[in-house]
């Protein structure tokens, strides 16, 4: 049996459209509706006009449960489950209200990712899969094996990462890989 | 500044002494006192008369968050942390409802092990560190750097990884690897 390559997974802003929910809170919220094309360029916690909000985003029970998922996610990973090992690994810990959410959201969006392929960790630099799909450089830039950018607003000046601007184009890189 | 070697170290029967619990619940539960010696070379799950009872407490809120710490795990943790960078792996998702509780154990416990070390994961073959120091096998067979078996109740007919008996033994194994 031929062993799959790994690929470790990023939730928010990867799977789960954080951006989308940060702008339908502050909404809510504020009464305010922000273009995400004002986001462009800007440190993701300070990417609303009121610079508190994103963080008390995070904390507030019900956030992370309620994002929406990433258009394109769900037919990604389905067809890259088909050659990969598939890790779903999320720097949780600094929100931990945030761990059971995570798990639910996991369990309704993507059940046929068990338990046994999640990951909720602070620090990435423990995980040692062959590849890693984040929209942060801090978890990138100590990456042992390939390490790829999913677009995001907070990370469009970012040009030191082979970058995926959307689940297309990750499904794409992924099959040529395979004929390496 | 040299970059310290890291270490995954478990957290049941490794840094919170779970045989001891599943004794105290089931005398709780059961009215009798089980002596430990009687576990030796069983099946975790399996260890007890009652054979669903381990299954039913590690799937019942609170049992996770009131197992008593190992045995010199918090003086070991303490120096090992001087020379190694350590991180919290436990194969937390079988259970979802340990995942908070895990969290707030360490927190009451380990409270200088911050967010960014702690991992809670299914499967551990994707952990990248240096060394790891658990009781199961199956997270050992397959790791990449040095494994190093805890002693359990469950595993002490296994011979084919280094074993750490207790917290004393660990703490003299990383001083000589120190010296290599």
């Amino acid at each position: 049996m031929k062993i799959r390559k790994t690929i470790a997974i990023d939730m928010d802003n990867v799977i789960a459209d954080i951006e989308s929910h940060y702008i339908d809170w502050y909404e809510k919220e504020k009464g305010i509706r922000v273009d995400k094309k004002s986001l462009s360029g800007l440190p993701e916690t300070e990417a609303l006009p009121d610079k508190t909000a994103v963080m008390r985003y995070l904390f507030t029970p019900g956030f992370f449960r309620t994002i929406p998922v990433m258009t394109g996610a769900k037919e990604a990973l389905q067809i890259l489950s088909g050659n990969y090992e598939i890790f779903i690994v999320s720097a949780a810990m600094q929100f931990p209200q945030s761990l059971s959410e995570k798990y639910q959201w996991l369990a309704e969006h993507f059940p046929d990712i068990t338990w046994k392929n999640i990951v909720l960790c602070g620090d990435k630099s423990v995980i040692g899969t062959d590849y890693m799909i984040d929209d942060h450089t801090k978890n990138l830039d100590c990456f042992k094996g390939k390490p790829l950018l999913f677009t995001a607003s907070h990370n469009v000046h970012v040009n030191h990462h082979v970058r995926l601007k959307d689940w297309n184009e990750a499904t794409v890189y992924f099959e040529n890989e395979l004929r390496k």
